[in-house]
């Protein structure tokens, strides 16, 4: 493996399949150039050459592997289809190593810029999109009002969950992403809601 | 300075006011346990003794500094005092090292568990209360409706700040924090708010 000359693109899905793999199963810590050669059948000076960090590679593999899991469902019910996704991510959290991953990866991009840029660019920043994408149709579907920045919705969620996984006084679980939902939809002053 | 022995309340208060100051001067870059020593006329040896690290000190001084700016008003409208309180708040982390202060020592707690700790038991678990306490008396008083966990707004607010100020992919700013209280308050779906 790895000998003969395959198209790149075929060398990149096998390294980003396998780095996904490695990442979901074991975490950050599981993480090797030399692993992922062994498990990618691609040499490490070419994976050297094409992700020149790990935390790059790591990055890379990471938001193919989750792309199905964390997809946006569009039914026409924005919220079913935020609860549905908003589960599966807190599941994804909760049950994987990528509740540490994520949580490891954003907390050393504080003291290395080249990490953080890279997480924004490769990850937070395309997750953030499919998100706003979601909601800006529920906007145009009269079902958001027009004058939410549905940006800050996505801190308000997501963003939320990722404050008790960064700063753990509070569990992350499925109740608290129920809670989070129904705040942000229905709002939380009394005479202001209709439920 | 320092040579004689003072009460332990008052050593204790100069360092905690020494560190408060160096930080909301120059964040953690500025803060050694000479310059406290020098600044608060307590001895090293002390000061090792009570501190065992400087991620401990930066904590504990920088509670105390930031407890009247950071303060919740009980004025009896919930939607103002929290617009008061969120509003200092951002302006404390855009305008003052302690916008590059916390998501550090945030950053640096996730690879170091008694940093996580002591930020947990000394800064996010008291700022948490405090703002517990103010949304919990607002449901005593009728206007915040009684099943809302307030607990999860923690996060939907101040957390969002943090999520923003941890992963940079869009800006901190007044208007961030009035669109934060709003969704919340008031809700996003249209049909569901008095709006």
């Amino acid at each position: 493996m790895g000998r003969g000359r395959r198209p790149a693109g075929e060398v990149r899905a096998d390294v980003i399949h396998a780095v996904g793999h490695i990442l979901l199963a074991e975490g950050l810590a599981g993480l090797t150039y030399e692993r992922v050669a062994r498990e990618s059948g691609v040499s490490k000076a070419t994976l050297y050459k094409a992700w020149a960090s790990l935390g790059v590679l790591a990055l890379d593999g990471y938001v193919h592997a989750v792309e199905d899991t964390l997809a946006f469902p569009d039914t026409g019910d924005i919220r079913a289809d935020l609860a549905h996704q908003l589960h599966r991510f807190v599941t994804l959290m909760t049950t994987t190593p990528a509740g540490r991953l994520l949580p490891e990866l954003i907390g050393r991009s504080q003291a290395d810029p080249e990490l953080s840029a890279a997480y924004r660019e490769l990850y937070s920043s395309v997750r953030r999109r499919l998100a706003t994408d979601r909601m800006a149709a529920a906007q145009r579907a009269g079902q958001i009002r027009d004058d939410v920045d549905v940006r800050v919705l996505v801190d308000q969620l997501w963003g939320a969950v990722y404050h008790r996984l960064l700063v753990p006084d509070e569990v992350v679980d499925h109740a608290f992403a129920e809670a989070l939902l129904a705040n942000v939809l229905d709002g939380v002053l009394v005479g202001e809601s209709t439920r």
